[in-house]
C-alpha cells in the first residue's frame, strides 16, 4: 500500500496521455475531493480523474493495479461517513461525466443509468412514464453512490431500500475484469447474488459503471399530513402500531421539536414547537381513504393535538421540502457548527425505548441536536451540532454516539441503517456481527482485490 | 478432493462418538440420501449424520476440514437441480431434526427458526398471530433449504421471494466459524450483504443453522379467482397488463391445456382445457372489490370466456391445493414416466413471445408436457415428461430446455427463476453472467472453502 505522496510519473504520463484535461493534480481539485459531509478532516487524494465510460474506468483501474495505486470512486460526494476520504492516498475517480440514462423501460419498469446519474435526474427523465424511482436518501445523490452506500431515505418503509431496487449492476473489478451481475429478469436463482454483493460494498470490492434499477408506477392519489403530538412516545407508538397494522404508508418520518424549530425559522412553516410525524400516502382514492381514516385513528388514539392533511401538490412538495431541508436548517441553529450524525435502526418493538432513551442521554449530556428519522423502518438520526474545533465537543459527540450504538445493538439493531460504515463504524461493524463475520466480509475483499486498491481503509481494516 | 470410497476409519470413529445411531453408513440411508426430485442418477453419500444443533453442526464441519471430507447439507430433499447430489462422495448432513423454533415476534413481525422447519410447520406455528410467511414454492420445503435456493413460488409476485423475507442467517463456514449475518432491525447498511450472499449459495459456502425470516400481516380478505382464455397469447397479454398497472395480485398463476387436463383427472377439476390463468387476492374489502373489478375488465378485454371467483376458504384451497397438485398430476399423465423440468423467468415484456414460442418448440419436438408459471413474474415451468430409460428421449428434453434458456437469455431473461443452479444448469450460469462474473463467484467460493468441502460441485466447477 503506498503512503500519501507524489505518484509515479509513468503512471500520471499514461493518464495524462489518456485523460488529458480530465486528469489533474491541481491542489484545488484535490481538496474539492478530499472531503465529505463527515466530520472527519480532509484527506486528499494524490490525483484526480474523471471517466467518461466503462473502457476508460477498467483501463483506469488497471493501470492502477499495475503501479499498486488506491482508486476511490467519486460522485456526488454526500456520503456521510468518510466513504470518499483518500485515506492512502491515491487517486479519486470521479465519475459525474457518466450521466447517462442508456435505457428506460415502462413496460418492465426499469430503467438503467451511469453513476453519475442523480436521483432528482433520473425521476425528471421519467417524468413522462407515469414511473418514478422512489428511494430518496434527501440529498441528490448519484444512483452509483446510493447503490454503494445500499441507500434508503423517507419512503423506504413502502418502496424498500437499494436493495430491494437494484436490479442488476456491472461493476468493474480489481481486476480490471467488467462484471455483470445479472439480468433484467424481476428474480433469478442463478449463482451468487453479486448484485446484493455489490450494494453497500462501499466501492471496496469494485467500481459501480452502470445499474440497472426498479421503477414504480405513480399513484394514483397522493396525499400528505402532518400531525403533532403531546410528547414523543405518543407519536413513535403511533408509528409502531400503524407499521403492525400493516398500513403502506408511503413516508412515515418523525421530527423532534428541536428539528420543528429549526424548520421554522429555515422554512416559514410556523408548526408548534413538538413532536410530530410528516405522513405521505400512495394509492388509489378509496385506498387512500381507508389509509387515512385508520392512521388519524391511531393518531388521535395516542393524544395527537391535530392531523392537517393537504391533497394539494404545492403543499406536499413545501412539506416535504421542508423536511428535506432539515439538515441545513438545523445547522442555522448554532451557525458555523459541524454536524456528527448517528443512524441506528432498530426492531419496530424497540424504537419508543431507543428514542426514548437517546433523548435522555442528549439532555444529560447537554448537546444541541435534533432527532428525525424514518421511524416506519425503525431508523432514526440524530444531529449532533458541535464546533468543529473543540476536540471537547467532538468527543462528546462520538461518545454520546458509542452509547447509542450499543443501545441499538443491545435492543438487537444496527450501528447503521443507511448511512453505511466508511471509516466511522469499523469497531462497531465487528460489535454488531462478531468477528467471525467480518473476518469473512475480509476474506472476500482480499480474494477479489489481493491488492487491496479498491477504495482501501473502508468498512474493516486488513 | 477424495473420490466417492470407503471414509478414514478415524473420521467415521469420531462421528460415531460424537452421533452415536445419528451416524450411519448403511446402504438404506446413504440411498434415500442419494436423489432428488432432479432427472439425475442418484449419487450416494460415504455417510450420512443427523445433527441437532448448531454445535453439533460447527464440529462436523471441521470435522470433515480436518479430513478434507465434502460435507453435503440436506433437508427436505424437494430441489430440483441435482443440489444435494454427493457428487464428490463425504457426508451428507441431515438437517431436518434441527426443527425448532426459536422465537416468534410479531410486534416485528419476524420468525427465527432452525433449518429443518419447514415452510407449513411455520405457518401452523404462526397460526394465532395474525401473520404468515409467505413464500411457497409448491412443495412443503425446509427454510433451510428454500434459503439456500433462494427459493420463491406462487405470491412472490406479491410478497417477494426468499431474497427479500430473509432478515438475517447464522451459518456454519468451512473453517468451523459461527457466521451470523446481521441483526433484526428491518434494513442495514453495515458492511457486505452477506445474508443475501448465502441466500442461493446452495449450500457451497456455508451451512445454514438459523434464519430470521420476514412475517407478514394476513389479509383482512382474500378472494381467488380462475379465468379461462381462448388462447395462450390472451392469458400472458392479461398477466402483462395486470403488472403494468401495478394491481397487487398475491398470486397469479398460468395453467395451461395439458396441465389443466391432468388437474381435470387428478383433482376433479372439471375446468375447460383452455389456458387459465388462477388468482389470488389479498386486501381490505374495497381493496379486494377494485382489484378483482380491475383484473375482471382486463381479462374479459382480452376474451376470457368466464372469470369465476370465490371467497369461500373451501373452494380457495381445493383451487390452491389443484395448482399445487400440478406437478404430481401432471406425471400421472405419462405413468411411470420421469420429469425434466425448466424454469426461466423474462422481464415481463417479453413473457408472451418466450411463452409462445416455447408451446411451438414443444409441439414441434412432440413432447408431452404441461406448461405452468408464476407469471406475474415472468417464470414459467415446462415439465416434460420423459421414458428415464430412453436416452433419446431425455436428449430431447435436454435440448428443448436449453433452446429454451438461450431463448429465455436472448430476451434479457435468465435460466433459472427459483431452482437454482446446482449440478443442471453450471453452462448456461455463464452464458447468462459471463465468465468474468462466474469467476468472481469462484474466487468468494475459494476464499472461504479453500479446500473445497462444502458441497463442492455446485453451481459452478473450479
Amino acid at each position: 500500500m503506498m503512503p500519501t505522496s507524489q505518484l509515479p510519473e509513468a503512471f500520471t504520463a499514461r493518464l495524462g496521455q489518456m485523460l488529458g484535461e480530465r486528469f489533474s493534480t491541481s491542489m484545488a481539485l484535490r481538496q474539492q475531493h478530499g472531503r465529505d459531509e463527515s466530520i472527519f478532516p480532509a484527506t486528499l487524494p494524490d490525483a484526480v480523474a474523471y471517466a467518461r465510460d466503462t473502457a476508460e474506468v477498467a483501463e483506469i483501474v488497471q493501470l492502477c493495479g499495475t503501479f499498486n495505486i488506491p482508486v476511490i470512486p467519486y460522485a456526488a460526494g454526500s456520503s456521510l461517513e468518510g466513504h470518499t476520504l483518500a485515506v492512502h492516498g491515491g487517486l479519486t475517480l470521479n465519475l459525474m461525466q457518466m450521466n447517462g440514462i442508456l435505457g428506460i423501460n415502462a413496460e418492465d419498469q426499469t430503467a438503467t443509468v451511469q453513476p453519475g446519474v442523480t436521483r432528482e435526474a433520473l425521476n425528471a427523465a421519467l417524468r413522462d412514464t407515469g414511473l418514478f424511482f422512489p428511494v430518496d436518501p434527501g440529498a441528490d445523490a448519484s444512483i452509483g453512490g446510493m447503490c454503494s452506500t445500499r441507500a434508503s431515505g423517507t419512503n423506504a418503509v413502502r418502496y424498500g431500500t437499494m436493495r430491494e431496487n437494484v436490479v442488476s449492476l456491472t461493476a468493474i473489478v480489481a481486476s480490471g475484469d467488467i462484471v455483470k451481475t445479472g439480468r433484467r429478469a424481476k428474480k433469478s436463482a442463478a449463482g451468487y447474488d453479486l448484485t446484493r454483493l455489490f450494494v453497500g460494498a462501499e466501492g471496496t470490492l469494485g467500481i459501480i459503471v452502470e445499474a440497472t434499477v426498479r421503477l414504480h408506477p405513480l399513484p394514483e392519489s397522493t396525499m400528505a399530513a402532518v400531525c403533532a403530538f403531546p410528547d414523543i412516545d405518543a407519536a413513535v407508538q403511533s408509528v409502531v402500531q400503524i407499521v403492525q397494522l400493516g398500513v403502506p404508508v408511503a413516508r412515515c418520518e418523525f421530527v423532534d421539536p428541536v428539528a420543528i424549530k429549526a424548520l421554522n425559522v429555515y422554512s416559514k412553516t410556523g408548526l408548534p414547537e413538538q413532536p410530530h410525524l410528516f405522513f405521505e400516502f400512495h394509492g388509489s382514492q378509496s385506498g387512500l381513504k381507508e389509509q387515512i381514516a385508520l392512521v388519524q385513528d391511531i393518531t388521535q388514539d395516542h393524544g395527537a393535538a391535530s392531523f392537517v392533511w393537504s391533497a394539494s401538490p404545492e403543499e406536499r412538495s413545501r412539506l416535504w421540502a421542508a423536511r428535506h431541508n432539515v439538515y441545513f436548517a438545523a445547522s442555522q441553529l448554532r451557525p458555523g457548527a459541524r454536524s456528527v450524525v448517528t443512524d441506528v435502526c432498530v426492531p419496530i418493538s424497540r424504537l419508543a425505548d431507543c428514542v426514548n432513551e437517546t433523548i435522555q442521554d442528549l439532555r444529560e449530556s447537554q448537546i444541541l441536536a435534533p432527532v428525525v428519522g424514518h421511524v416506519g423502518d425503525g431508523n432514526f438520526h440524530v444531529q449532533m451540532l458541535v464546533d468543529g474545533a473543540s476536540q471537547d465537543e467532538i468527543d462528546g459527540a462520538e461518545a454520546l454516539n458509542a452509547r447509542l450504538v450499543s443501545r441499538a445493538l443491545s435492543m438487537d439493531g444496527t450501528c447503521t441503517g443507511e448511512h453505511g460504515i466508511g471509516l466511522h463504524k469499523q469497531g462497531f461493524l465487528i460489535d454488531e456481527l462478531g468477528s467471525a463475520s467480518v473476518n469473512v466480509m475480509r476474506q472476500i475483499k482480499q480474494a477479489l482485490d489481493p491488492r487491496n486498491i479498491m477504495n482501501p481503509g473502508k468498512i474493516f481494516s486488513l
